[in-house]
């Protein structure tokens, strides 16, 4: 069965979310997204480059999509507009 | 004949690269390619869907890429790894 694995990219180390994507890969994901958020987007790019580039050569990277999340503020008084990233990663066979 | 223009995101404010793009398209563009390397990586991110969203509801995002460039370092000594992320704009009419 074809699984599929989410890595939500926030504050901590990239290596943090490289090592994660790396585990999820090694306990029989076929492919794993990678998503961010605002700031967090150029790390999530980071993370993706890392594994391919230094960890899984065999690895591709699929899509690559961007979009617009509203998000709820903290004191409930509405939403505001965040920037999101999804990156899709597959191990080639 | 159709023209493409090219945006390097970098230190300025967002919306300073959001009018760029716009500017292009009003002198007859017909595709905008919104670039950035490391930490701006989200601000081109952010810019591509302000024009999306806000100013350009026309626009459609054709391709998104994301890479690794080799970058000079200032000392002249090597060259050190920067991620990088392309975005395709285009009017769609």
């Amino acid at each position: 069965m074809p699984q599929e694995n989410t890595i939500l990219v926030g504050k901590k180390p990239p290596m943090n979310y490289v090592l994660a994507c790396l585990t999820a890969f090694h306990e029989g994901a076929d492919e794993v997204l990678i998503k961010a958020r605002g700031m967090s987007i150029s790390k999530a790019v980071d993370v993706a480059e890392m594994v391919r580039n230094k960890f899984m050569p065999q690895a591709s990277i699929n899509e690559v999509k961007i979009g617009t999340d509203e998000v709820l503020l903290k004191e409930g008084t509405g939403t505001k507009r965040a920037s999101s990233i999804t990156i899709r990663i597959s191990k080639t066979k």
